[in-house]
């Protein structure tokens, strides 16, 4: 996992965990775990976090950080976590995050993908869109 | 903004907002309304929320809601506000976010990019990955 690219503000890794433990997958108070450990591992500040378990399966949870935020939503009955990492600092290790999960999860297929976000060095258009010389009736 | 792709569990869709209003990025209690109204009209059930305020400046929300969440992080310092959508249903219209946000945070240019989640036909691999016919000593 690299580095928040040159010029944005912060980075954004996406995450899809299949072949993960289905009883895990439900288990809110385990997946609270899980999550808060990485996340403290990572060198994140955690500021506060909310999990909630769904009825009949499935569990949404949010880690709230100085650097932003990691998510994790969970489908048991596919064996299927999706997770995001989102960070404004490099002084947190996302790749641990994402490792960390992954052993918490039992997951047998993890795929990352990394974006950047708020690239201020993007040039915004300057003038207004190309309009019709004349107005539509 | 399109439907959930044919065979994922959700999209998610991230939208970058630049030239906003400094002094909304950084009023906590007035983004949390914005938010919340926008994800309301979206057609989505919100379940909770949670939204802090950074010293110097800079706010954090997540709206959790039953079809999976949606954030934003906001820098006033640079106009810009970041947001990503996470829905794994197509009840909820995730524009009418994109453009609620929008008209509450008085930004001049939207980027939305759109990915699908939980790809449950994409082949995963199903032998081991190719190894060195000898152990590395």
């Amino acid at each position: 996992m690299g580095l928040i690219a040159p010029g944005a503000l912060g980075k954004h890794v996406l995450v899809e965990y299949h072949g993960c433990d289905a009883a895990t997958l439900d288990d809110r108070a385990r997946l609270r775990e899980v999550l808060l450990e990485a996340v403290a591992r990572s060198g994140a500040r955690i500021i506060t976090d909310v999990f909630h378990q769904f009825s009949p399966q499935g569990v949404t949870g949010v880690v709230v950080i100085a650097e932003s935020h990691v998510s994790i939503h969970t489908w048991p009955e596919h064996g299927y976590a999706a997770v995001d990492i989102f960070s404004c600092s490099d002084r947190m290790d996302t790749a641990v995050v994402v490792e960390g999960v992954r052993a918490g999860l039992g997951s047998a297929s993890v795929q990352v993908r990394e974006l950047a976000r708020g690239q201020l060095d993007e040039k915004l258009p300057d003038v207004a869109p190309p309009r019709p010389p004349f107005a539509a009736l």
